[in-house]
């Protein structure tokens, strides 16, 4: 089980927005998680990857094959109080599921 | 309400590295709050404000204090398979609480 959360790199995010962002995605996404898988994960360690994302094109993208998937996950889009525009999509949560459905998903994207 | 995730500055993470560090101590105290203030912080945006630590040392002293102000607090260690050597302290979250409580712990910190 693991999940993975991808994060742009084309909007200029510093590290402590980008990392708020990402925790912000892994939160939400886990919250739609069956009781099942979350205890799963979470007894793995809660195993996470962070990945890099072109464009809030591609992350819409992945989240669509994610749910044919039937992996929970969840889009961000930054309260724009600092850094970004408000309603700016910042990243995208994926899983936990298994290893082979997330990979499925974003096995092409290189690691942040 | 708000939750701080404090982060080594000490340790030569990489981006992603620590995103996913944040995102582990995030959820960890997250799990050991109330429902009502879980859902106090969650309808009010999940805020999150991501800090620069200096040192182990001062992670484990801002969890004692935490402690003190009833805030429920999660340090993580590194399982150390890339990058850091196992059981290496990366992380510690303190709430959600109160921002009040929250600053008196961590008030002095700069922003990630």
């Amino acid at each position: 089980m693991k999940q993975a959360i991808v994060a742009r790199t084309d909007i200029g995010m510093g590290t402590g927005k980008l990392a708020a962002q990402v925790a912000h995605a892994s939160l939400s996404a886990y919250e739609q998680t069956s009781k099942r898988d979350r205890r799963t994960w979470k007894s793995g360690g809660q195993k996470k990857v962070v990945l890099k994302g072109s464009s809030e094109r591609e992350l819409h993208e992945l989240a669509e094959i994610a749910d044919r998937e039937g992996l929970p996950t969840s889009i961000v889009r930054d309260a724009g109080h600092t850094q970004l525009d408000p309603g700016t999509v910042t990243t995208l949560a994926v899983g936990p599921g298994p290893d082979d459905a997330v990979d499925r998903v974003t096995g092409e994207l290189s690691l942040f």
